[in-house]
């Protein structure tokens, strides 16, 4: 008897996960870890206002949620300055990468994006059986113009660039991506992931219009706003763009709790404030913790500290490893040079307390290997 | 300048919405609705154990949910008395559909469903540029034998049979399924929906095993559980099809809140037996409202009622307008013969009053027209 038939494309795919999960680690450790500073997280977490609000709508989670994200939309647009239409909520900034591509990619076309900058969007494109051709980091940035020349050689439809940076934190000036962008080509859409810039100095957000033709936005609840297992994101772009997630989106798939706690943390800017002091005091606090051990922290505009271990990728990864194994979960670049650095995310005091008991030890550890 | 381009599949899309929400419908009609007795929510809500778990898991949805599920899927597992590798966990049936349509249909490639069925299915298929192919209800219900001699006609990849069926409420005992399953075609993934089979009768879920490649069965804690605004389903299969999902699924796209709201839900199983209770007097009472107003009940295994008003579809639908104008939101069938039926969800006793008050009004206006 034959199985199911899969596609041509879909038996070409590995059952990959883009990333492992920090459950899936403390199972196989058999303990919890002590700090969780892998993820970019907000250990800070949501707004109280969105604690209650979600309590408040757990009584109602009978109810599907709006399909429209009415009511969320119309507060984003009001917080943006900008129209409902150019505003599309999903689950997630993962969620709305995936239809984006589904939206535009067919087997064989071209995306561009550096090499070593976020799996995911990696994972939906060549889950749509799209080619993927990068191009390297720039100390330790990415590279618009170098991100738009490859775009126009290789005719993509799409150019992935993440302003501020994961995993390395850097960021560009939001001028300064309008700027480069004069050099996009035809026809060529850039997706602008702007996951982290609510914690970036001002002037990071790009200053287009919102039915700026040439470019969608990324935003998303998971990182300042702290409520990454809510799986609220949104995307900004112009109306025909916005609309088109229509044809493939699942319309009843946002969760109700979510949209009523997104909505309550958009209009709590006083918390989100109070994050952004709390993650500028951590990055300093992880710099410090670096330099004591003789390494050197990157810049950062992110909830994260991208700290270089000062050697090779091997090197970094055992250095991450002997953390992981003391209860400390952190992740890394997965690119070279990039990965000569572990990644460490924003946690509270008595996270970084216990990351500055660990890190020594796990540099021994590293060095003696 | 060129817009963005979408593949030739996305142009030829609609975007359209396969349900319009209820909230829509109370925006534009200016006020909410009496009852909201049209998407087949469990008005009788959630185990309060689920409401308890998912109001404790709101701080700390700062973290990503687990990204494979484990202990929902290991509690499902045990539920079923099947291996954890038999179960993959979604959002919601409408997203595993999603997910099990890209993995098996490319353009052209065809599927089989009945005429009326499950239109979130369809949309689906047509978003990655299957063919439907129909047949009709027999006598209200879905026809396993002649959507199994279609898809042997067809060639089809995936054939869809929902039991018990919505919109009907029709069923079949589930030994009568793996019968005419003899007739399911070499090559043929039969896909199973079985969204409401905790409201039907013993002996209604299909006796099938696990590990069967022939079926991949749908289930959902949207329904009799109460969490339809959780976006919570799974499904049962064989390891390799279930492992197929990881393929394309969006790994962290579980809501966390939901994924603890599910995990109690399950474990209270006094609620569900208290729901189960509630659904079947409300059944009772909708067949008792129709039959008082001359019209006829259909027999149900959901958490729904078919009432056939006696004339065609368009006499249905001018009833089911003028019920939605008194604020009595009901759905109907979207194809022939099955629409000359409105489809009321189980309610409260106060809804179901609403509903009593409204019908008579809602014919003679119908009648007028």
């Amino acid at each position: 008897m034959t199985g199911p038939r899969y596609t041509p494309l879909a038996q070409s795919l590995p059952a990959t996960v883009p990333f492992v999960g920090p459950e899936t680690q403390e199972r196989q450790r058999g303990a919890p870890f002590l700090a969780r500073l892998g993820a970019n997280e907000s250990v800070f977490g949501p707004s109280p206002r969105a604690i209650e609000a979600m309590r408040q709508a757990a009584g109602g989670i009978w109810m599907y949620g709006d399909p429209e994200n009415h009511d969320l939309r119309h507060a984003l647009a009001d917080h943006h300055g900008i129209s409902p239409d150019n505003i599309v909520v999903g689950e997630g900034i993962d969620g709305l990468l995936g239809y984006l591509v589904r939206l535009m990619v067919a087997p064989g076309d071209a995306v561009v994006t550096s090499d070593g900058a976020y799996p995911t969007f990696n994972y939906h494109v060549a889950g749509y059986g799209g080619a993927i051709h990068k191009v390297p980091y720039s100390n330790d940035h990415e590279d618009p113009a170098a991100l738009f020349t490859k775009a126009a050689e290789v005719g993509a439809k799409l150019v992935y660039l993440a302003n501020p940076d994961n995993p390395m934190g850097s960021w560009h000036r939001g001028a300064d991506i309008v700027t480069a962008m004069d050099a996009l080509p035809d026809g060529c859409l850039l997706v602008l992931d702007e996951a982290y810039v609510e914690c970036a100095p001002d002037g990071t957000a790009a200053p287009v219009a919102a039915d700026d033709p040439r470019v969608i936005r990324m935003r998303t609840f998971s990182k300042v706003f702290g409520m990454a297992g809510a799986r609220v994101g949104y995307a900004i772009g112009a109306p025909g763009l916005i609309s088109a997630f229509n044809k493939v989106r699942n319309h009843f798939g946002m969760n109700r709790i979510a949209q009523a706690g997104a909505l309550a943390a958009l209009h709590d800017q006083d918390w989100l404030a109070q994050v952004q002091t709390r993650i500028a005091s951590a990055r300093d606090r992880i710099g410090a913790i670096a330099r004591d051990n003789g390494l050197s922290p990157l810049p950062s505009a992110t909830n994260f500290v991208a700290i270089d271990c000062g050697r090779d990728g091997a090197f970094a990864k055992a250095v991450l490893e002997a953390l992981v194994a003391q209860g400390i979960f952190v992740r890394m670049p997965f690119a070279a040079p990039q990965n000569r650095c572990i990644r460490v995310s924003c946690g509270t005091e008595a996270d970084l307390n216990a990351f500055a008991t660990a890190l020594p030890q796990a540099l021994a550890a590293a060095r003696s290997a």
